[in-house]
């Protein structure tokens, strides 16, 4: 006989910066999911499941989210030598998957699509490097009603999943009309250059001016510091656009380095909701006069309010709110974010609102990457554990992860009885299983039961085989006597019936619906 | 301005080996595995989603299965200069999660898993990299309650996607009967060494002897070609046991060696399946009288069948047959095939067997390379991919990949009334959507419907709007009627009707059921 060597044991361990989910946590996302999609699927939405790998030409060397630029893929090469990669996100694969298969494709195309992703980032608490999005684009049309349809969509889904009206808020604003504060703040009538021009020559000389600061760093930090808005206050934005402020730790955080009345014009804008979309919308066009293309963004703005209160979905729902930026940078029209507007208790118990949840917009050039061609899209991605954590927070989920009836073995050569005791209770639909492990200790299989937290454990040794009779062991009742032991009235209740064989299923049903009464 | 930098366009491709899923492919393979997860469910199992990745470390560096010695893993290597990589198979991970959290986890632990797995190995045609994989096991005991629950709860699943009683059986061996005929047909009476041993003495002999052979190639080679039987059927597996055979190809296969009376003891047992299962428990006694661990198998497989057959689930579902061998080296108890035994056409049109689906078994070992300690288990894996393939071929999916409605956009500006008639028709839970391309080719949208497999196209032009009325155009009796253009009784049934705009809702019900009457 050979032998064999003595290698180390390997670590039991998950890679740093991933996790197992067990249980209920993996059925209630694949609940909230299903239910996602059968929205999608009602709007006439295709599911897409691309593979998790691509190559790394067509996913794109560069993470699209600005503020994040430490992120990285997976990445490794392939016997061929070309390099492959998990994917970060599943908008770079539609847009492989468009140009790929376009003349297959309807025009537009809609596409919902659903599954991990991976981000090679530093793991830190709650922050993962594999986790769910879950997708819905419309490909291949500039019609505004793409976008109205998106965001109805999105409050049917929210909706859907448990989360009632009044209880979030979709919130809109255009990129364009960003540009145009952006134009209309950084090249402002203190300037010589423009002096003496016409608003019509104005407005095109901005918007070429515009075009050539797309890729302006300084531009970047001006916007991702809008971003802030929701976290710092009007307050933390003015210091942020200027000389820096301390945050919450006391460290220092640089200021974007404007002028004050040029920070001014972005708090204007900011602040610029009103109490209706109307009057935003007023506010709004009167703020950019100057810029054709922050007009424009108005217009589409008012179309897609518009479009959505003909369906019913007025500004109990969908509000235009130009503090709504969204980090990613190649956004070109409408963006929205879905808020929950309820409130939870944050670390040190405060209240806050918890927040949003989900969020999209327009977006024109991914596809052009690959074809040349520029094509329309817009999008909406759900945050999923943000979502579940939420329906938690309601207490739309988790109420119910119960476990299984467990049958107990109090004689070994009786298995037989007891596996037809849980086909029994399975074939009428109720969770059950046999005790599986070693039978000789009683107190163990209780152990398992509340490991499994098990509603109900079945006993049935062989004086009650003879009599025709099981123990039916109420462990829900039992926990509660057990944590009330002084009060008289839970004592004189049995926590434990005998009944008969027969009526097994029916008793084990009548003993779970008193519980969840 | 900055201009940018021309680079090359990127090719729209998905990687070799990998391939995208496009609507009802995904719809479908979603509800199966739903369905399959609640009969897992019902039987007490618990949900694992254990990530993609994984290090290399923890999976081992080997894959099981021993057919395929070519395969390989996608790895990288982590920033801290870990190996990961990602999952081949469920397996694995469940080993390395219940190390990790075994004292966390109730024992035994059942639980399901269903996910995407990716191999490293060679695409070929319908052999992808990326695939999914649907588990079931249960950790932690060594009970025969354990492998006959995992036949049941298959049967169940097979049934509640759709596999009707009749048109699938699970096959039973045992690889302690397989290492007994081993043992008995390689250590045979011809060899002097064992003579005038007492007959228990001899089993303790070759059981000891056959723990040493356990690692030896040569059996490898064995149990391969005993794999084959269902393909090559008992001349094949003869003559690959001994000199070899030409294959269909008229390539040459190299056989095992084996002299032709050690051969027909291995046919002898392959083909020792009776008319019941208790006539192959009855032969197969007879065949391993000299072999301990064949017995102990004789008897395991007994037990299960009497703990099934006392559920109710007889000899039409469940059959011992001692040729099933289960490629995977590291079963080491019962291993079991779902076998669906419905006809099918092959690629040059002749009827075969649709064949397996799933299978399992018992293995003792994956967790002791973590923790040093054997912890038995028992787990059965469904071929997705299979499964799903064989629901298609029963015509259990695929018949109801319905389009949505489409709703035409005749005048531009009234888009806010289309998306009404969607959203009424969604509110009624019918799949709708407006058509959101260029409007002004009437004819682009009845080109676009198709491709949706619309059923139904809704049509309101000026004029109706101002009658307050639709017309639905029934596409489907539309093509039927361009197929049969000669039969007149077709074009005397309108395939546009015009209703009150009021009724749409009911309207369009009542023509999609008779469209799926």
């Amino acid at each position: 006989m050979a032998k064999q060597k003595k290698q180390p044991r390997p670590k039991a361990e998950t890679p740093k910066g991933f996790r197992d989910y067990f249980g209920a946590d993996v059925e209630e996302r694949r609940q909230m999911l299903d239910a996602i999609a059968g929205v999608y699927h009602r709007y006439g939405f295709d599911a897409l499941e691309s593979s998790g790998v691509e190559t790394v030409e067509a996913l794109g060397k560069f993470l699209p989210d600005v503020d994040r630029p430490n992120e990285g893929v997976f990445a490794w090469q392939d016997e061929d030598e070309t390099w492959m990669a998990l994917r970060y996100d599943l908008t770079a694969p539609l847009a492989r998957v468009y140009a790929q298969h376009r003349n297959d494709l309807p025009t537009p195309y809609r596409r919902y699509a659903m599954g991990p992703v991976w981000r090679n980032e530093k793991p830190g608490p709650g922050r993962y490097r594999q986790f769910y999005q879950c997708d819905a684009d419309t490909v291949g049309t500039a019609s505004m009603a793409a976008d109205a349809e998106i965001c109805a969509m999105l409050s049917d889904a929210l909706e859907e999943v448990g989360i009632p009206r009044g209880d979030y808020v979709v919130r809109i604003n255009n990129r364009k009309v960003l540009n145009g504060v952006l134009t209309s703040v950084t090249s402002g009538a203190e300037r010589n250059d423009i002096a003496g021009m016409s608003p019509s020559e104005l407005r095109e000389y901005r918007d070429f001016e515009m075009q050539g600061l797309q890729n302006d760093p300084a531009l970047d930090a001006i916007m991702r510091t809008l971003d802030k808005f929701d976290k710092v206050g009007v307050e933390g934005v003015r210091n942020l656009l200027t000389h820096g402020r301390k945050d919450q730790s006391g460290a220092f955080i640089e200021g974007v380095g404007l002028s004050n009345s040029m920070a001014e014009g972005f708090v204007a804008f900011l602040t610029a909701r009103g109490s209706t979309n109307e009057a935003t919308l007023a506010r709004l066009r009167e703020v950019l006069s100057f810029s054709a293309i922050g007009l424009e963004g108005v217009n589409e703005l008012e179309e897609i309010i518009a479009l959505l209160k003909a369906q019913g979905y007025g500004p109990d729902r969908i509000v235009i709110d130009p503090s709504v930026v969204r980090g990613l940078g190649y956004y070109t029209g409408p963006v929205f974010e879905a808020e929950l507007t309820f409130e939870i208790l944050d670390d040190k118990g405060r209240p806050r609102q918890f927040g949003s949840v989900a969020g999209g917009g327009r977006y024109d050039d991914l596809v052009a990457r690959f074809t040349g061609q520029t094509v329309p899209a817009v999008g909406v991605s759900i945050g999923v554990d943000r979502l579940l954590a939420a329906l938690r927070e309601k207490g739309r989920v988790g109420g119910t992860a119960q476990g299984p009836v467990v049958v107990t073995v109090m004689d070994r050569d009786r298995m037989a009885d007891y596996q037809t005791m849980v086909a029994d209770l399975r074939n009428a639909g109720i969770r059950a299983e046999v005790y599986l492990g070693n039978p000789k200790n009683f107190g163990n299989q209780m152990k398992y039961a509340d490991k499994r937290n098990s509603p109900i454990a079945i006993i049935e040794g062989g004086d009650e085989k003879e009599r025709g009779v099981v123990q039916l062991k109420d462990l829900i009742l039992g926990a509660k006597i057990a944590e009330n032991a002084t009060l008289e009235e839970w004592k004189e209740r049995p926590s434990q019936i005998e009944v008969s064989r027969a009526d097994l299923v029916a008793e084990v049903r009548k003993m779970l619906d008193s519980q969840n009464a």
